[in-house]
């Protein structure tokens, strides 16, 4: 039982969530976005990095109040979301997927500590590092090839209705799912756990909806829900996480979500030129840029 | 009044000097070097992002004595010269260029914190850091486009007359401006507050210009002063603000300028790939190697 | 005697070995190497890069002790060997290796310092980055044109035969050599001075050998060595230098040694857009991901 609430919990705390029926029901977003692609090694690739992350930490003997809070298995969970999405499933993938999940809970315990020295933590960071490092090494590797695209949508022209897909297309990308219903899913699943979490995270899309548009975003990017995610995490994590209450804290996070649009789109720049995803690697350094400065003095 | 010593100093502490009468002077160079290359909106941007990231200062509650030394200022200032060098005006640019104007104040406190650990400050890479992040993301967003390059002059063969040119064009890119006139009017701004700071900065550009010349740099750096810019502001921080006195102090500045050069070098074909510029972080980076050492352990 | 002590303990500290018969057998490997190679430069490179870097540490007034082991010199030598490698032979190349060699002597103090922060050192990484910004800033300085490539060798199909060279190789390209008797003599060295270190890099070529079959590396990587050399590096530092004793040791080392192939193949990647080497950056990350997290909280 206490090994179901550590997997579940390790769910929920991919959006700050410490919480086993909120991960179930991110699960149930999982199974379906990967369903709705095409591609159930999305599905088992979660549940495989989840599994593994978690042994991990059993392995290397770590505190297990952590573990019992899930705090191994949410990097885990998105290395084996995003390792089967990027490259083609074969004996090297699902080890490669094995051992970099396994390597998340390990490295995650460093840049914590490093992270720690200002007074923030490595977030969702471990899974962004080992997941470019184990994609960014499948180019020199024949037994990791990347997966066949998915056929080309076309991308629509705007209607009103498609707003709300769209918008809720921006909570899918969290667990890098391109469905509508994933997000719903996923809006639920923060709701039963804590309703402000959930307003900010759907703050956080529709501002990143709105930037996309007043900015100029191309039409793929909104189509497919990339332009929202990081948005969403920066949201949830200042608005209702590091936040208090107050003006002053409302205005702090606004301005964070608008820095982490303008990371986002510069992170996916920058990856661009190795033909890597930015993963939820804006959400972390935007998160970082508005977190450390809030103490006067490192942690010393 | 305390408002305009504010500003004052806030721009002349891009050179490490907080002298009010300085800062006059190197806005005077700006204006002068937006009107020679025919664009307004590089002085503008200059005056709305010291405003803007001065403002910010005083909305954060910060300790006041760091805003009456120019503090807040010096970072946004420099964003404010290069985000219309590089994107084309509209209301997007200068909507980005007010949010990181101030988001450099912030995040300059922050990262002063984690580089306090190793007994050094952040420069102005709070400015390079922001201004990387929304130039990268202008690739993505339609509403932020390249500003036409201005209208290229043909790169002049040697004359020995022209020497001196380069020479002060090396300090006038300090400011991003490609300017003699500029330039002479920075060296002014510097000798009225510290003669020890004018003639390092003398000597920084003109050990780039020699070493341009033996290590055999392309002509259009040296036409345009980009070869100098970072060997000005090392030399600069190590000759005349951590420097003590004496032959090794003098050993050890020069050795850090003629790093300084490499790192400039290197830092350009670093961010061509992106077709971005190198702004200060060679000068940041090269001072960092250099002065962390000094200390002989980690501040605790 | 105590100057030769401290540039033969400088070779030897390449791989750990804080023992001047070690150094020697190093020394000799790179003479080897570099005739076969026929490229007399990259062994006089060598020889002035220890020199210089050993001599910085002299002038600095570093702590002795530090220098009579060797502390001061393993990253110049390698520096030494890493420029007339990929540089073509000019007075510009000489003075840019013995700065950059010089440099590094300084530059370790402080990236030790800070890197002690999270207990732990900065490994060869002072000659990385010396090396990558002396190498991307030859881009940009007609003085300094890469090296004329060697001749093509064909890659030669698989033999049984072959698997002991190359598996020398691997050792072999610790200092930048592709040759299977400089490889016998650096492994020789090491048994030497310490025969776990010995088995530990042994081991580390092995693994990297038979990865490199199962994920379908390129048959350029292995038959010149670059499938190696960080396995073995970080084979010795972790499974001789930081590890225990135990089940628990080996496989915790094992892991690393894993990672640190992804690791190198990923840095590959990601130089290969500026056209550098990795070096032994990989190493150094992969022991860094695997050392840090083994304190429970920061050195303070």
């Amino acid at each position: 039982m206490l090994c179901v609430r550590s997997l579940l919990r390790g769910c929920g705390q991919v959006m700050f969530q410490n919480n086993a029926l909120a991960g179930l029901f991110f699960l149930a977003g999982i199974l379906w976005g990967a369903w709705e692609a095409g591609m159930p090694q999305v599905a088992a690739g979660a549940a495989a990095g989840l599994a593994a992350s978690t042994l991990a930490g059993y392995i290397m003997g770590e505190d297990s109040y952590e573990g019992l809070d899930g705090l191994w298995g949410f990097n885990g969970v998105l290395v084996g979301c995003a390792l089967p999405l990027f490259l083609a499933p074969s004996w090297q993938m699902w080890a490669a997927l094995v051992l970099c999940a396994m390597a998340t809970t390990w490295v995650r315990r460093g840049l914590d500590m490093a992270l720690g020295l200002v007074g923030t933590g490595s977030l969702t960071f471990p899974f962004v590092l080992m997941t470019w490092i184990f994609l960014l090494a499948s180019g020199g590797l024949g037994g990791l090839e990347p997966a066949s695209a998915p056929s080309q949508t076309a991308v629509p022209g705007f209607e009103p209705r498609l707003l709300a897909v769209w918008w809720l297309k921006g909570l899918s990308q969290v667990f890098l799912m391109d469905s509508w219903i994933s997000g719903l899913l996923f809006l639920a699943g923060l709701a039963v756990s804590s309703l402000r979490a959930a307003l900010w995270a759907s703050a956080g899309s529709a501002m990143a909806l709105g930037f996309a548009f007043a900015f100029g975003a191309d039409g793929e990017v909104v189509s497919t829900g990339l332009f929202g995610y990081n948005a969403v995490l920066t949201a949830i994590a200042l608005g209702s996480v590091a936040g208090t209450s107050g003006l002053r804290s409302v205005l702090w996070t606004v301005a964070a979500v608008l820095t982490a649009l303008f990371v986002q789109y510069g992170v996916v720049s920058l990856t661009g030129v190795w033909g890597i995803p930015a993963l939820t690697a804006p959400f972390c350094v935007a998160t970082w840029l508005f977190v450390v400065p809030r103490r006067k003095s490192a942690t010393l």
